[in-house]
């Protein structure tokens, strides 16, 4: 009986990728039967777990439990927490110690953690002998909702974030949404960034309803798992329509473009600004700036602005502790981002809540004197 | 007048991928007509062209001026020769400086020399902002008949060669047959070890048509173009039928299990093995351990043996210069090489010259007994 009602509570977001299409499970408790979901799927294999020190506190032993009640072996190779460690040398790190476990290319890596282990995790099966099985088991909101779903995997350098990667397709994806308990509430505001998101892309009435439930979302209501479920939907829509990002993918960037600017502005102190945060402020700074070129109106850049301060995320670049480089530098971090195309800029635009669009001739100019006028020096 | 002369001269043979298609074209002085061949495929591109300093020295200039005539503006990344730049570290070092000049995701790659350079930068061009454009300009035998074709890039590690790196398919390859004449004559031979293979594998004329006309492709004659078109052609055939090697595309490892198993016995120390020379004695004893196994006829691997011989390839285990591990220690090496399934060993043996075959069920004790007898404590 027990197991029946866990399986009940399991919701499936198919994601439709021709060969490539796998299934995003959602549901309380899935680490438990993340060994089941996997034998049903792949016949004896072996499992590389990749995860960081954090997350193997809380929940390495639970799946390592799982995987060998359901007769598979697995080996777990463990990283530093945080954005450093997307870069090359743990990449080289991690790649290696997939070999040194005599994976095969049938066996499995598993990126077991947030949005760094999974592109990180994603990028080193993608590249060991050339391509290994891979499943993403996200950990934290902002890996549930966006980095483990569509295949982009990848790591940063001194010139950008996640300009080195390849496209990977997970062959499954399992988010236990209770392991989000043991997020610190900024790691679940930042994930929930990227939720509201989605409300902005493109559908403006499930930004209403996260403006009337986004506190059954933080405190584990039911409304949790349906958040979770509509963007992982939402973002399958796209990817389905544009994997490689030759154009309606880009949409999925609303706020990105000022957001890894900032990021690299501070040079990816997680102490200073996480990912999340960064897009929160740079989907205001979006609608700001649409605003300021007469394609939306102000007030629905203030609507945004009040919903996401009144979860308690950062919405200008004042927000930012600590001193900032000035607006110029943050133009020069713009132009490298990998959005840039011949010299004029591709920015996210809207033209008012989930009404968001791809403008292909942003002015350099126009953004630089936004960007002076929202950050003076 | 001339101009037509030099456009009659290429052979064009076509690479049948779906949307992944392209050609690969075979000619005299065609890094002169590289400019206008780029330009014909990709407007307004920009290109930074990867090699290492001996090509450089010896062909960048005409590939600039070639570029520069066509409109195409161009930066060179200059990397050390040698197997040892085909690491993680080069890796880093290439992806960087194709970031650091600023292309673009539709700018091309050139990979301008051997395999060495062609596995590098087609790794990089497949990871720099998640794929650019690709094209293989090869400038040794080996890559021309080999390496380039086939979209199979990688680096090694100090678990095996090639054990990391994507499938990422050129989107032309020029083949330029004049460069092979600065070519030292050991790794112009070492090259047309892989033109032989082609023969063994599955095409017994062509090695009878080698067997009589080899010196004529050594010379530079009529017989090179010709034997660079056919190599390029059965290449083209199995990796349409198996572009990502889950069956007929093992067939062009033969001779390799061996052959990287020696060339990890000697640390890639081209001093001693090159990958070509590997090969040749790999084949040898592929067609000596098939005889042992009542497989093939002796007569065949005596014949395979005379020939490479004769064309100044080594042909046994004595035959590489120092000292070597024990049997017992290649035996180890062959068991990490990524064509090992599952604790069976998969070879390609043989049944006669070109009457290759995949075996996936070599017991690991034969493959031992027999190195032992090849190379006695």
């Amino acid at each position: 009986m027990t197991d029946l009602t866990a399986l009940n509570a399991i919701t499936t977001v198919p994601v439709k990728l021709g060969d490539r299409s796998y299934d995003i499970l959602i549901g309380a408790g899935l680490i438990d039967q993340a060994g089941r979901e996997i034998a049903k799927r792949a016949k004896s294999v072996r499992v590389a777990i990749v995860t960081d020190e954090t997350v193997a506190g809380l929940h390495l032993d639970r799946l390592m439990r799982s995987l060998s009640a359901a007769g598979i072996d697995s080996t777990a190779i463990l990283v530093a927490p945080g954005e450093k460690s997307k870069g090359f040398a743990t990449l080289e790190t991690v790649t290696n110690a997939i070999l040194a476990a005599r994976l095969e290319r049938g066996d499995i890596v598993v990126a077991f953690g947030g949005g760094v282990i999974g592109d990180l995790a994603g990028f080193a099966a993608g590249i060991a002998r050339r391509g290994m099985g891979f499943i993403q088991m996200p950990t934290s909101l902002l890996a549930q909702v966006d980095s483990s779903v569509g295949g982009k995997t990848g790591i940063n350098t001194a010139h950008g974030k996640n300009l080195v990667g390849v496209f990977y397709q997970p062959q499954l994806v399992l988010a236990d949404t209770d392991v989000l308990d043991t997020l610190s509430p900024r790691e679940f505001r930042a994930g929930y960034a990227e939720v509201a998101k989605y409300g902005l892309i493109d559908r403006p009435d499930f930004f209403t309803w996260l403006e009337k439930n986004w506190r059954g979302i933080f405190d584990g209501g039911p409304e949790r798992t349906e958040a979770i479920a509509i963007s992982c939907r939402s973002k399958a829509d796209v990817v389905a329509r544009d994997e490689r990002e030759t154009g309606d993918r880009a949409l999925l960037n609303l706020g990105h473009t000022f957001g890894h600017a900032l990021e690299t502005a501070t040079n990816y102190d997680s102490a200073r600004l996480v990912h999340g945060e960064g897009v929160s402020i740079g989907m205001v700074l979006a609608h700001q700036f649409s605003a300021k070129m007469n394609l939306a109106s102000p007030d629905d850049a203030r609507r945004v602005e009040a919903h996401l301060r009144g979860v308690g995320l950062p919405v200008s670049i004042a927000g930012i502790p600590g001193d900032l480089p000035p607006a110029e530098k943050l133009m020069d971090y713009i132009a490298q981002d990998k959005k840039v195309a011949r010299g004029a800029l591709t920015f996210i635009l809207t033209r008012g809540i989930g009404q968001s669009f791809i403008a292909k001739d942003v002015p350099p100019s126009a953004v630089l004197s936004f960007l002076q006028e929202k950050h003076p020096k």
